[in-house]
């Protein structure tokens, strides 16, 4: 499958451009062919005003029209076989098991989305029928339904090269409502982008619809980034990366005139607390447990296990032991590039040297200093030098932990409180452990979108329940989600029709209901036509 | 009644402080006794404190106790009697009838949302049970629920001294939810308001919460607003206001560290546009039905439609006619206080020198140049002097309106697509003018959080389907609605609960769903236990 390394505006491909880049194999530190061009002002331009002209006609789109779409997009990845799948292994390093993997996530994705459109409830349709009787006014008939909010611009993210970049979940849930999106690739992996762009060119092609409702952007600077947030006709956008990439951008959204929202998806300790019982019961299963979440994909999943709590006593000594252990047996991995390897790196050796902060175990191989290897290690600290330094609060992307020891359970609340806010936050204890620890719970619900009980938090599952966002700064906007088919509603917003006639109404608000939607009909909820 | 002058927080009156203001009579321009204290720095972080404090137990509050409380509010309202109204009266100039109307929508919206809350389907109770036996991986057992954010800050408005003030749409929806609130009332009416802090206060100790979730704050300066948005404790902000007030706010949000939701109804000017044959079929009743709504409130109103469009002609002619003897027809009337009036007068008269503007019509009656009245007028434009001179899409908060003459068809359509965000947007047709304006349709309905047909857009509905919210400048964020129910969508974030022990889960989430709530359970809606 060849590569052209061009963007694609609207579905054609764009011009080449002065400015080039490469990527690179983080597994030999060897460049990869071909060149990827820059896109130019003009190049965004394009997009987003092939974008705005787009969307009404794909706003029109019908349920089953926009399913197709999402559905032939899973197709037409499937159909790039090995391909993609080699491409992706070559520009991030991560395991052929473990892109099968996602590419089946990311195709699950797409398909639930696909299921979520054709049933249809998710618009939220609301009728209050017309009260002319009514003293001392009259009701007038008044309906609303969610509408999408116009073209959404998401950046590709590094660490999963298929799940959150070029048809990843900001883009499916945004192209469901039928928002027109543009994408900017992430440019550690531009090869693998462009063949997802592709699929995604021959999957509107396939569903009819305008050219416009998607195109892809290659790029590495900041400032392409800046302009398309900044960029008038732009009305939403999708980030997952850095604390600091998030925050450019919501401060470039800020000094638009009229604000968008951003949903920056930016960075999580996840902290996971393990209460008496449970270190006595199981420590060193615990242990283990964490030493897979912490070290599962390098460390470089935003939902990785970066902070552990618990009592000081017998029992977490055993813990310390099994997991130290642990960690000693884990071998360094290949990481997404030198950037992230290096800040990793950088922020290991920052830690170590915090008064207070030793190294409890790292991997007994070292990495090669030559490559972008991550060695796994997890560091120890008590809960005053915790508290005192702030700067221990901080992500560090890769497989590092750090475990701290309270003195009690009310130094464990108290620690909890301290807390910034997370997309995770995990409790590993027995039911006993539980009736005491209440108040824990309910802190850990303010700090945390999504709190596990006796497991790690890892693995994020798509499907309606899931919340993959916490307060800040684990992401701008805590009411939304990126992961599971809420993350719709980040894209849409309500309009109310007063005494529309009938055929001029949405479908979704017909008096027949032709489309079975459940709906909130006089204040009551059902699938009723009238 | 008896007025003491002070903030109430947590229930309990504040100090007096050396700095004071006055209610003015704008009916008379004389000053209300008494004086009331500007709340100081300390009482905002005392009221902030206390409503973060509270807010753990708040948020653990049953459904049943909030529709208590709310309920509650209702009835101390209401038995604070013509009192109430009388303040309010003499505060805002507001007449009798039209206060003991916004009193009954005030009480009626406690109803209501204490209605919903006892239903409780709002919370949005999703449930993914666990798959244990899946491939390649399990899936965990997920549950999400909406929670309150925390609290929120509620600015009152001046043109609803109850309906959108201390216990108006704001203040309610949030309480609705679980979050406590800290209200900064408007100084155009601080003693109708101390009034209903009272009565909110009264409700608090008769439904058993913590004193924190209300206080209220007496303040006239732009500094205490900027403390409150910016307050670190505060989780989000309601406001209805002047664009450059709300402006500010987002402005001073925008500087925060944390960012937190800002809410800001700002200004629209309610688009109205007739079509050719309901011109021709009934100008004169379109043009009396404009003028009511224009000079409603004294124009003070968020829906006032500020702007008319219509096709130049025969039918226009007529329709002119009939609206310029309609408004001459309109009697003066005292508007809120003299800094809206000083700003409704100069904003016709800067309106009126414009190139290309020609008054149409005004009162016949002059005002009283020693009163704040506003004197109802409508200016007339071409379409073209209209498009060229983007100052004359400022809203002008009062009795005034612009009838802007279009071409053709086509005109119109580009007049309405050169319009900024609104609250609302109006069509009159006929049948077989809709047939022929999908196109325009189309247009308003990205323009605007609701669109009328064969209306007028004054009177906002309280119910499930109202969206009173449009894009910038309308609203800071189109999503959310502040009138009806959806409201409380504003103040709350999904918590994702995973591998949770049913004791230990929210009841709205509990495999025999004791509350009886319509959930989405493994995709499907419904309201089954399992």
């Amino acid at each position: 499958m060849s590569l052209h390394g061009k963007s694609y505006i609207a579905g054609a491909p764009s011009l080449p451009s002065p400015l080039t880049f490469l990527a690179v194999d983080p597994q030999t530190g060897a460049a990869l062919e071909p060149a990827f061009y820059e896109c130019s002002e003009r190049e965004v331009e394009a997009a987003l005003a092939a974008a705005e002209a787009s969307a009404p006609t794909f706003r029109q789109s019908t349920p089953e029209m926009r399913s197709f779409f999402l559905e032939a997009i899973a197709t037409e990845i499937l159909a790039l076989g090995d391909a993609l799948l080699s491409r992706a292994h070559a520009e991030t390093g991560l395991p052929l098991d473990r892109l099968t993997g996602e590419r089946g996530r990311t195709v699950g994705q797409l398909r639930l989305f696909a299921e979520v459109v054709r049933e249809g409830s998710w618009c939220d349709a609301r009728i209050d029928t017309a009260l002319p009787e009514r003293t001392p006014v009259p009701r007038p008939d008044l309906r609303s339904v969610l509408v999408p909010v116009g073209p959404v611009v998401v950046f590709g993210a590094s660490n999963f090269p298929l799940a959150f970049s070029v048809a990843g979940g900001d883009t499916v849930s945004a192209l469901a409502v039928g928002c027109p999106v543009v994408v900017k690739g992430h440019p550690a992996h531009p090869g693998t982008s462009e063949l997802v762009a592709g699929a995604v060119n021959r999957a509107v092609l396939a569903a009819g619809l305008p050219a416009g409702v998607f195109s892809f952007l290659q790029g590495s600077t900041h400032a392409l980034g800046k302009a398309l947030v900044q960029h008038p006709k732009t009305r939403a956008v999708g980030f997952t990366g850095s604390q600091r990439g998030g925050r450019a951008l919501l401060d470039a959204a800020g000094a638009r005139l009229e604000p968008i929202p951003v949903f920056a998806e930016m960075s999580s300790l996840n902290p996971v607390f393990i209460l008496p019982g449970a270190l006595l019961e199981r420590g060193a299963q615990i242990a283990e447990g964490l030493k897979n979440s912490l070290t599962m994909g390098v460390g470089q999943f935003c939902t990785k296990p970066g902070l552990t709590f618990a009592i000081g006593g017998e029992s977490l000594e055993v813990f310390r032991e099994a997991l130290a252990k642990a960690i000693h047996g884990a071998a360094p991995g290949t990481m997404l590039h030198t950037g992230i390897s290096g800040a990793f790196a950088a922020a290991v050796a920052a830690a170590e040297v915090f008064p207070g902060v030793h190294r409890l175990a790292c991997g007994e191989r070292e990495a090669d200093a030559a490559l972008p290897q991550g060695r796994p290690v997890i560091l120890s600290v008590g809960s005053e030098a915790f508290a005192s330094q702030p700067q221990l609060r901080e992500e560090i992307f890769g497989p590092a932990g750090l475990l701290v020891e309270a003195k009690n359970l009310e130094d464990l609340r108290h620690l909890a409180e301290g807390l910034d806010g997370q997309l995770t936050a995990t409790i590993h204890g027995t039911e006993a452990d539980l009736a005491e620890a209440r108040e824990l719970v309910a802190i850990l619900e303010r700090k945390a979108g999504r709190v596990l009980f006796n497991g790690f938090p890892t693995g994020v599952e798509v499907c309606p329940s899931m919340q993959h966002g916490g307060p800040y700064p684990a992401t701008s906007d805590s009411r939304f989600t990126s992961v599971g088919t809420a993350a719709l509603r980040r894209w849409v917003r309500p309009v109310c029709y007063q005494n529309f006639p009938v055929p001029v109404l949405p479908q979704e608000l017909r008096n027949d209901n032709p489309l079975g939607l459940m709906r909130l009909v006089n204040g009551k909820l059902g699938r009723e036509s009238f």
